[in-house]
């Protein structure tokens, strides 16, 4: 990838607080440090990282209007919270905006806050990295640092579920689809253990 | 309705361990109650709840075979839990054994333990009574039970929130139709709210 960085990060710059800068490059650097432990691109996980919360600060309508305009984004997104919103349309934007064309980058960028089912490994590094980044601090994120240096599935398994906590403390409607995200990794879980196990009683 | 109840008594009798015939004839009886303050049939909640956990005791292969052999039943239940599989095989069984033709009775059968969307007062009531029928204990039943005498939907979205916990800790798997079906109560106490406010103004 030949993009300029620098350049994305001024245009960042535009879009959001200062608050919302310093995580974004928070999320591109504790991802760029998770992808070379998982073996997965440290500079698709950087340019997300980047460019995830683009759209963060567009207001309601703005983001409804891109979600209907790209049959690409799911509908159903429009019947829940606004919060789930700002990735799907970022991921459409910043094809439109900077021709990134990466579909590893660009699903990264969509499913960010969602997750969803069968979550490739950069996916579910930048995903986790906005949980975890520096400046986020709630009860239990030092436990979820934790599970990052050994296990991405559990470690992302664990922020989902404090995620669904989060949601029926508030009485909130949780996205069907992160649901399916959560079923999916413990699924991959369970099989890795088996796995594991099997090779355990053969070795 | 003219069917014999204390025939299906004894036929379910003969299916169940003695503890599951009590927590049955309990949901039956704290059903009627909760059906004469919501304003549903008494009789139907009763005949739901008398039959709603018939196959609890099936094994998983018999259950799996009725799930595989009934189009009308969902096929993605096989993915989850076995625990979710006795009210759908029973909302089956119950027609084919007992002739029992009443779609509300089937519906509630059915759904007693994922829920659904759109779910009718008689299904709410039975999934709620369910829970908290005297027999059953765990900590937080008796908020539920409080809630239950004067809001439904709020007292069977406390009982779902439980299930959800529950499964979350136990890093279990949540059904998504169990989500649809809590998101769907969440819209339906914000609607009635809305109501509440727009007739408290006016009036």
């Amino acid at each position: 990838m030949k993009i300029d960085l620098t350049w994305l990060k001024s245009e960042l710059k535009q879009q959001v607080t200062e608050h919302r800068y310093i995580h974004s490059l928070g999320v591109a650097e504790t991802g760029k440090q998770l992808a070379k432990g998982y073996d997965a691109d440290p500079e698709k996980v950087e340019l997300a990282g980047i460019l995830h919360d683009f759209c963060k600060f567009w207001s309601k309508e703005e983001l409804g209007n891109e979600i209907r305009r790209h049959a690409v984004l799911a509908n159903d997104l429009l019947d829940y919270n606004v919060e789930l919103w700002h990735g799907p349309v970022a991921s459409v934007i910043v094809q439109e905006r900077f021709q990134i064309d990466d579909e590893d980058v660009i699903m990264a960028i969509r499913y960010h806050t969602s997750g969803r089912e069968q979550m490739s490994t950069i996916e579910k590094i930048v995903c986790l990295a906005d949980y975890i980044e520096p400046s986020r601090q709630f009860p239990g994120v030092e436990e979820i640092r934790k599970w990052a240096e050994k296990d991405l599935d559990q470690a992302l398994l664990a922020a989902i579920d404090g995620t669904i906590q989060f949601l029926i403390k508030k009485k909130m409607k949780i996205y069907p689809l992160t649901v399916r995200a959560r079923n999916d990794l413990i699924d991959q879980i369970e099989k890795k253990r088996k796995k594991e196990d099997e090779n355990g009683i053969i070795g």
